[in-house]
């Protein structure tokens, strides 16, 4: 079973339908309800085998506990894709957006590996972890979002060293230019015509995503071209 | 003036007594009143100039706007020292822990930051972040230590592209190995005996933070021999 | 037609052998003749399209512009996967076997990669450069080793920023931990029985190596599990 | 004694003279035979200290062997200075001018701190290595040079891997943006008004390298303002 987090939208939400057109068992997750259950509806018309969904909020350890505990068995997949945006020069940027901002991106992130890692460290499970190019370099105009991906970056990095000879594998992955929802919610005007789409990305990572006996994948960037 | 904040212990309550040991007017802050208040007099014990100061929860917007309305001056020297420590294989951190030092370290330096940028942004003021060496490498138990570490570099670079021209500078500085109560305060059982003591790293710090007409020292790393 | 250099052992002869089962035209290139002739005949054994081969000393200018004349057509895509290791302390190191070092690695890649930007720059030819995780962290007893694929990244990341807006693609790939003959020629007594094989990171890379309409997996990090 | 490298112009003339307006005893060297000569005349009229000069081509070992071997006493500082810059479009670069290119930072870099580790490995020698920001970030119309100087990077800090507990410790100098010589003679048309003079970088990296006894300043980077 794949378990993909941000599946409401974006790329989670293709990643959903270009899975179950694999008919791959899949379990949803999101903040919303009503497009949760949208997305959801769509992959079970393509899928011959089950998708499952619930809401949670991921910066809530709780929340991701319960989550967890109702997933039927152990995921061999985790696409860790929910996160949100917030751009602009920091000076006119507003303190509960950033705090906003932290929990969606870096409290969710730890909380939700934290807990896959106490369940499945010793399983063959893989967590693809979705960044952005942001975490890789610094942005005007994008610093509290840039501080939040580094933060993920620097934190999966350290969570693989603990890790290391166990079967569970992080994958670290960082997509840039890609043309969502979210910049039109986020507060930035940029013009995104010449993106990727969310379903262009979707299905190069669902391809790189690759491993063999002894080696896997371990990061990709993603960029437009 | 110079401003230090997280002045109550280690590597601020270090600094405090050495600028002050040169007479320069400080205005010291920190969470505990008590142990502010001590550093502050044996600051004023050194010096022929004005030591004030004041507590403040730095992650709070509001509680850094009151602080800085009360300064008497524009600061000419920021040192952020604040922040906490917590370390410990992932699988064991709680999460309550994982949200204080996200908080103490993360948004304390944006608050802080954001609102110095609002102030003096037009203004010859250096604002000197003090990170850590975990900014810079990811490491196995410290992997939520190295989040918010990275986080705040990748903030402070993006910011000093924002800053471009201004005549605003931060300095972003990283010590490794250094022993302070911190150490003992926070989980870790590292040994600390041959690790440089605060004292050191502040008079090294003091002596690199150095600046010409046209050029400033912008990254300093401090490591144990 | 897809060239690759480095084709006579190890992972440019592997991704030779798997390109060729898909019937890919190839031209292949290497510094043994007897190798790179011997692999030649294993491709055209499986392939229904050419497979043509020709040696070539990449660190030398007018050799490589003598290679990229021969080419029938313009290359679809260039795999750059020659090089060479050598290891051990600083101290312990050969002079002369440092500049070989630097020439099979460094200086080959700068001037393949300037002539294909020459000639092709203006056109959709992806150009895969492999390194190693060695380009991305500093490693003891690799400091020379380190110190060119380190140099490789940063000549191939400069590079792709004169290249923006251009169709010519240029992928960084990072593969860790791969058990070819390289090793036992290079003065490592690395235990090798846990990696991958190069057959294994060749079929990650040809499954990773993808691309859409606007975009492109620009950088791809191979690791042993 | 003060071994200073590159020191018959720009930052390595410009602490010569620094350091010898203090009277630390110098040993200096260069490629020219007069321009090195001419520093040293100057610096011996500021002096009370032994100043002493000798030509060294430092990409060839033996050369660098004969520099080591006429020193009088083990050198407490060396400061590599030397090096050239190589820039534009890439391809339009000269293969010529990117072999020196390489041979002045890379070649003489490694064969000059090989040679030192050799010697001094076990004395308390600091090595203080000159890049360039060009080392930490990718740059259009840089590529060889970043090539160069992050090579010299990930070299370094590898070297400090193999170092870690000895007396010896090395120092990594990234300054960017000094108005020298290097910009007119290298092909660049940059306007170099604003930028520091080599006498301010120059002054600040002779005061920021500091150190105590257990630690010391590992990384400096200076930036024009």
């Amino acid at each position: 079973m794949i378990l993909i987090t941000g599946a409401s939208s974006g790329l989670g939400a293709e990643l959903a339908k270009q899975y179950s057109a694999d008919s791959q068992p899949l379990f949803l997750t999101g903040r919303s309800e009503d497009k949760l259950a949208a997305v959801a509806a769509k992959c079970k018309s393509y899928s011959r085998s089950e998708v499952s969904q619930q809401t949670c909020q991921l910066h809530n350890a709780d929340a991701v506990a319960s989550l967890l505990d109702v997933l039927p068995s152990s995921p061999k997949l985790v696409i860790h894709c929910a996160g949100s945006g917030y751009f602009g020069e920091l000076a006119k940027q507003e303190s509960d957006a950033i705090n906003v901002l932290i929990e969606n991106n870096l409290t969710s992130s730890i909380m939700l590996v934290k807990d896959l890692v106490q369940r499945y460290q010793d399983e063959a499970v893989t967590v693809a972890v979705v960044m952005s190019t942001a975490a890789q370099v610094a942005k005007a105009g994008e610093s509290t979002y840039c501080a939040v991906k580094w933060a993920i970056r620097g934190f999966i990095e350290s969570v693989r060293l603990e890790l290391k000879g166990k079967p569970m594998k992080l994958v670290a992955v960082y997509p840039g230019g890609m043309a969502t929802e979210f910049w039109q919610t986020s507060g930035s005007n940029m013009n995104t015509a010449s993106f990727m789409t969310a379903a262009e990305a979707a299905s190069m990572l669902k391809q790189a995503l690759t491993a063999t006996e002894h080696g896997y994948v371990s990061d990709i960037t993603i960029n437009r071209s």
